[in-house]
């Protein structure tokens, strides 16, 4: 990843699979009574999101204390960006400062790779304009294959407004690499114009394809693309694209439906299918944190190979001593 | 408190002076040279603020860091909320990466019980509309207690805008739930329509009964009262319900002075009487601190047995070692 | 420093030169591959910021950080001001709770002295109306004398909109009381009305004193200064007081240029300017959080004398353990 994590595109599929191998590790220190490690004691990381979102940046400074890291989080509103402080002030400073890494989110496109040419602190990609967001594609891939053991042959329906999706891009770029096939379903307002640089089937109706797919992964559909004109209504959405429970029925019984959140249950997910067995949903928001703690141990880490041997817990709760030294 | 705390009302007497005594811990660790216990080591909790509140988020986040948790805050703008992200897709989150406690600050009544119904973390209610802010009445009930030994048969005041308080709700409810008796003492446009359900009297002047408390408890006075005309003007309001110094004249010696902060001094507590030795209303801060680690540590920690021994500080101040190893 | 740092003005010289020294022993620390220690654990550090700055907060709590104290950072909006929340009431929370230090910025001057009056706890100004900067300064001086050896004698020129920047307050207390001769480089505009009170000299024009400074210290332009007719225009303002290639090879050689930053590359400075050798300004930023933790630890440690001898690296990298005893 050479020192960022800014695209899947950039990734090797030998990197990719590096990342799921630790998510595994990183997944049973979350089931551990206290799922905290020292493997980052003393390196810190500070979330820029230039764009709210709390459900994102709670995942990434979760990840970053369970790896003990210090974390800084700023919520950069644009007003105070107007004021005079630009992005790249703000990342002088923190190249100046010794940060370890930049967690940004930005509205535009191509904003974390300005960041990571400016400065020497690993950059993570936490989602830019419509371009990439690598640790969602990651954590999609490590659901998937922790259910379907591998994701070679598997078939893959991305469903909805590709277009404008981050998501989307970054779910094409690591299922096609770890083997799968991918057919995106949407009507062509909500295609992109060029698809040649994708090895991606295309169709205009759900039904045509969800009886083939092993995972049908559902996009959020913004409210905004009615008001452009782009889908005329969202019943007609949903009766065209949205996995209705009718549809959902007419699924292989182990197809995986996946969704990034926040869903807008009835629209392009009905709630009830949501709440199916075969909804991994909730499993992705968990292995987020673990996806995104494997990306800060591999980039600001001692290296895999001293991933070594995992102790077992040793703690004994008890009563309650001080043990806050200050000399030890 | 079944794993959640939303309301005074849902306790339990016994569970009421649990946090008490659990509390009278805390403030013995707050007064050590190094106030800081391992607790809740490698436990996480949220603070999502859906209204402002420096103070409190800041009471909240300095017990949970002096108890050793992960603390990430959040201070959710309207603007966020609006853009798609729900207070359920954050609880459901916050839910699926395990965190293990939420204190819930929001404008509408209901909001935390809400929370509470959608997720397996522990809730804590930071107050919610005119509801309920229960770590403000058991702070409240902690002061009165520490001064006063036991509230049994104590005589409590509670002047001011009862209707729109959620600090009067608390307060009704834990005084009375520790055997007080408690008066209200407002204009009748500033009490609730049915007081049916609270075993409290009511008086309409403060001089009527302010020769017979043992706590007088000063509600602030929001200026928006006035210009919804439920009071006439803010002076002749301090005329009938201000503690004014020829008021405080005539409390007993020993009664003691309660405001939840932040006063409006001048109209509903003269400056000089919130400075008199009667005036427990730093105290009430600074146990404010104390009450939530209580809270904190009972709903997340090993249990109250575990509470055990506290030992003697072993710190030693000196040198700067480099204490900070990985592995250990 | 009496236990706050508000200005320059009010510390001695030894207390500055205190401040340097120990920053030397922070810059060590923050080389180590672990940069942190334990100094000021159980330590609570509360950054109010009342204007946004993400630079100045950011080199702040990472610098209380690296001491192990616990941070808690409230960016105040001027909204959540206005609902209420006065900066005395939060003070005075502070103050209840035991937090030990407040780092104020306030667009007002003053502010910070009066919470320093108001509070118990170490208030350190990190920056206030055009008032004082003291961090800035310190660390302008920090950087100066570990290339020079010693501001003694140096000549520095500070150059740009003096009236409006407690940048240039607090660099022409500090260098001067250092045994700098400081001389203002600013159009009559753009200087303060009344300079007796500085033993410094003023030049009109920077071509003027360009060959004889040691240290060309330039002051961001603030892009308002137009629109309030006191410069022309940029292009004008650059002609005169810009240092363009052609005056920056007027510098004699080993003479420093030094930026507070965020730099406007092409009006102050040239960008080509801004990236010699000579140029010290990244180094400028990673001496700020030095000096800040050197001024935490003089203001929260257990003092200079328990600096103490520094011992060698002892970490060892490796395994994934588990360290998180709740009792040891």
């Amino acid at each position: 990843m050479n020192g960022n994590l800014l695209t899947i595109a950039e990734m090797s599929t030998d990197e990719i699979l590096e990342v799921l191998d630790v998510t595994d590790t990183m997944v049973e220190v979350n089931a551990r009574r206290i799922p905290k490690v020292p493997a980052l004691r003393g390196r810190t990381v500070v979330s820029l999101f230039y764009e709210d979102s709390t459900r994102t940046r709670l995942s990434f400074e979760t990840a970053a204390k369970r790896l003990s890291a210090d974390v800084m989080g700023f919520s950069v509103s644009t007003s105070s960006t107007k004021k005079g402080e630009s992005v790249r002030d703000t990342v002088e400073t923190i190249e100046a400062m010794g940060i370890d890494a930049v967690v940004v989110r930005h509205g535009s496109s191509g904003v974390p790779a300005q960041i990571a040419r400016w400065s020497g602190a690993s950059v993570i990609n936490a989602g830019d304009g419509w371009h990439s967001h690598p640790t969602q594609g990651l954590l999609d891939a490590y659901t998937a294959r922790s259910r379907l053991g591998s994701l070679e042959g598997v078939h893959v329906g991305i469903v909805g407004d590709i277009k404008h999706s981050r998501v989307a891009r970054s779910g094409i770029e690591v299922f096609t690499a770890l083997g799968a096939q991918v057919t995106l379903v949407a009507p062509p307002t909500l295609l992109p114009p060029n698809l040649e640089p994708w090895p991606v089937k295309v169709a205009h109706r759900l039904d045509d394809v969800i009886g083939d797919l092993d995972i049908c992964y559902l996009l959020r559909m913004q409210r905004e693309r009615m008001t452009e004109a782009l889908v005329p209504s969202l019943r007609e959405y949903t009766a065209l694209y949205g996995l209705t429970s009718r549809r959902a029925d007419r699924l292989r019984p182990d197809a995986l439906v996946m969704h990034p959140g926040p869903m807008n249950r009835g629209v392009e997910i009905a709630g009830e299918v949501a709440d199916r067995p075969n909804a991994v949903i909730t499993d992705q928001v968990a292995n987020g944190v673990a996806v995104r703690m494997a990306v800060l141990y591999l980039l600001l880490g001692p290296g895999r190979d001293a991933l070594g041997e995992i102790p077992r817990d040793t703690t004994v709760e008890g009563s309650m001593p001080d043990t806050d030294t200050r000399a030890m």
